[in-house]
């Protein structure tokens, strides 16, 4: 499945979608060690303006490195860079695609810039932002 | 533990450290979908520039959410962005400081950049960045 | 974040609050081998007195050892001794606190005999409890 | 599998063995929240008095649960109480044996205590304590 940078065009796209479930983020707070109650404690939760535990952000931007490192480039691929703009919560239950698409090449330097996407299921972003990375050689 | 943005001043710091396993990232790599060889694949892996599997940029750039939504500003924190540069690979078994650092304060706005930077045992930086967040009310 | 005997007082708590859900309870039962079908087998706990799965005892006492290690008096702790009686069950989504209150100082022998108590989100007690500490040096 | 108390004589005993791993340490730290650096933290955990991680305490207990649940009495019992005496530290790859004994049978009441014993494969003991448990009907 790996690509190399010849034979990546800009506007290539990639995506991946997943149904981001509790089990998901409980598991992402145990390995990460974010037990912020935001996450883990309905009770409180409720209280704030989200009306309850949302996904960590973080997990739903993972879905990107997925995108990046199996599909485009692919395996191989060398994650130099991710900014993240988190734009609306992620909710239990919520699927979520994460798209890529390639908006710069620079061939010499073995390098492309993409624009990264997740998207709920109501097609409202939920984060946006650019990947940098190096395709297998 | 929770603090508001008056409690917090340019230049305050708090970190969060773990030890990442083989454990952390066969779990991270199933929940993001992530499953990319230079993660689970050690036969793949070593044929790589690394000499073998590595944590996911992801999973070591979330401990960062940890120390945020955690400690510093702490639970009711919400994430408005982060930008990751990953400097070096974090090989199975690193341990890892995650450190944010307070470098503006803009009150009126309830918002917070923080330089955002995880450190592996040998004091080299694996990633770099920094997160902008509001501070809980 | 450690507290050494000299800075705790009788009268200090700290608490750590978590919805437990069918996910922990899932993992629990994986990782200790508790497969008592009053934790996993939906069919026969529905016939038991509790009408349903309930939480392992052990997991819900487990958030106890969370705030002696983490809060008070946190890392470096070392944990001599645990009393539980368990009150009442709990079901999965609960939302339980787990307090900690220090009855009991021996500054000499560096030890501490603290209240342990677990509540559900109704201010019901589902385990009472004493722990005896180590404070970190 | 299930034993009623009349089935069940004092001196009878069951147990249960499991080698305790960094995997299940790990695990243990994401549904607890207990993310204490002594089970997580090599770097600082060389540091300290075991000189290196070690496995929670209530997860090496809750292997006494897992007896008590799944054989003696088995499916339906109800656990009413366990005290807890840490008495050594249990190290990765330990494998670790619960036992329990039934010390004293109150038939009318329909209650057992139970002498509830953790040994390591050195046949140190490092745990020792007493359960009170409902036999189920």
């Amino acid at each position: 499945m790996k690509r190399t940078i010849d034979t990546i065009q800009v506007g290539d796209t990639a995506t991946f979608q997943k149904t981001l479930t509790e089990s998901d983020v409980y598991l992402f707070a145990g390995i990460s060690g974010d037990q912020n109650p935001a996450h883990i404690n309905q009770v409180e939760a409720e209280k704030g303006i989200f009306g309850g535990r949302i996904v960590h952000g973080m997990l739903t931007a993972s879905l990107i490195s997925t995108v990046l490192g199996m599909y485009l480039p692919g395996p191989g691929t060398i994650y130099l860079g991710q900014d993240l703009k988190f734009k609306k919560p992620v909710h239990f239950g919520d699927t979520i695609e994460a798209k890529v698409e390639v908006t710069e090449r620079m061939a010499e330097k073995n390098r492309l810039i993409l624009k990264t996407t997740c998207t709920n299921q109501n097609g409202e972003v939920v984060i946006e932002g650019q990947a940098i990375v190096m395709p297998p050689k």
